[in-house]
C-alpha cells in the first residue's frame, strides 16, 4: 500500500524547491545525524555514536523491507536536510478507516524556518494520504515540543489525544 | 514480525481465564458491536449500521492480510468480550527501536471492571512486546477518556506526548 506513494516528488517551500524521495542505505549517516541534531532525541540516546551504527543500519533495512513503512528523506542541492517515516495502518474504527502514521520528523537545524517542515506536512496530508487512501493522518509529539505543537495546529492538526509510551526492557539476547 | 506473537494464549483476569486469539471474518459482527458500544466511537460514526458492514469487512481483510498488523479478540466461554489491534513498526529513533502500537482497545461494557482490560495490557507489554522485539509500546487515548488515562498510568504507561489527528477528505471514488 505504501508503494502507492508517488515518489520521488518535488515540493515547493517558501523560497526553494526540494526533493522528497525514499531513503536508501547511502542516506544512513545523514539520517543518524538528523536524529542526533535535536536535544530531545539526544536525551533518548540518539547521539550518533559509531557503536550504534549497526543498530541504525539494521533498522533502516527493516523499514525498507517492510511493505507498510517508508522512510523518506528531503534533499536540497543533493544534501539531505530532512527525514520522516510514514506507516500505513489498516483499521476497523471510524468505519474501517486506514490511517497514515507520521513518526520521526526531523529537519536540519540549519534549515528550520525555511518552510521545509510545513511544505512536507502539507504534502503528507494533501497528497500522500490520498495516494494510500488514508482518511486519518496521525502523529504524536513530545509534550515538551511546544513550538512543534503550534506548528501542527497551524497546519490543521487537532490535538485531541494523549500519547502514552511504555518502555520495554528486552532480554539482553535480543538483537535490537 | 507480528506472526511471532504466541497465539492463541490464555490470560488470567481477576476471577476468570480468557482466551486471546487472532480475529477471523467470523468475528466481524462481534467486533462491530464492540466498536459501537462506546459513546466516543459512536460519535465518530461507528454505529454498527448494516450499510457500513461491507466497509468493516474490507477493513478486517486488510488487517488480516497485513504482515505488520494483527486484530485480536478476547473471548470468554466462546463469547467475544474484547478486541484490540497491534501494529509492529520498525523505526530509526531511539537507536533503531521497533515499536508496538496499540489501537482500538475495546472491552464489552458488561465486562468492564472485570480486569480483562488490565490483563490484556499486561500481556501486551510483558509478552507480546518481547515476542516482536519492541522496545517501546505506544498508544493514544482520546483526551476525554479520563478513566482510561488513569488506567494506563496505573499500568506504567507515561503520558509524555500529545496526539494530533488530521481528518483527510478522500475523493468520493475512493473505496474506503
Amino acid at each position: 500500500m505504501i508503494d502507492r506513494l508517488d515518489l520521488p516528488t518535488s515540493i515547493r517551500t517558501r523560497d526553494a524547491t526540494v526533493l522528497v524521495r525514499r531513503a536508501t542505505l547511502e542516506d544512513l549517516q545523514a539520517i543518524i545525524e538528523l536524529l542526533s541534531d535535536d536535544p530531545i532525541s539526544a536525551g533518548r540516546g540518539d547521539i550518533a555514536s559509531d557503536e550504534d551504527r549497526p543498530a541504525y543500519a539494521a533498522a533502516l533495512n527493516r523499514i525498507i523491507d517492510d511493505p507498510g513503512n517508508e522512510l523518506l528523506v528531503v534533499s536540497r542541492d543533493e544534501a539531505v536536510v530532512g527525514t520522516l517515516q510514514l506507516t500505513v495502518i489498516p483499521g476497523m474504527a471510524r468505519r474501517g478507516s486506514t490511517r497514515l502514521l507520521i513518526e520521526a520528523v526531523r529537519v536540519a537545524s540549519t534549515e528550520r524556518s525555511s518552510g521545509i517542515g510545513s511544505a512536507l506536512m502539507r504534502w503528507v496530508v494533501e497528497r500522500a494520504a490520498i495516494d494510500v487512501e488514508a482518511a486519518l493522518v496521525q502523529l504524536t509529539s513530545d509534550a515538551a515540543r511546544e513550538d512543534a505543537h503550534r506548528f501542527y495546529r497551524r497546519l490543521g492538526f487537532v490535538d485531541s489525544h494523549v500519547g502514552f509510551k511504555f518502555q520495554v526492557t528486552l532480554p539482553a539476547s535480543t538483537a535490537r
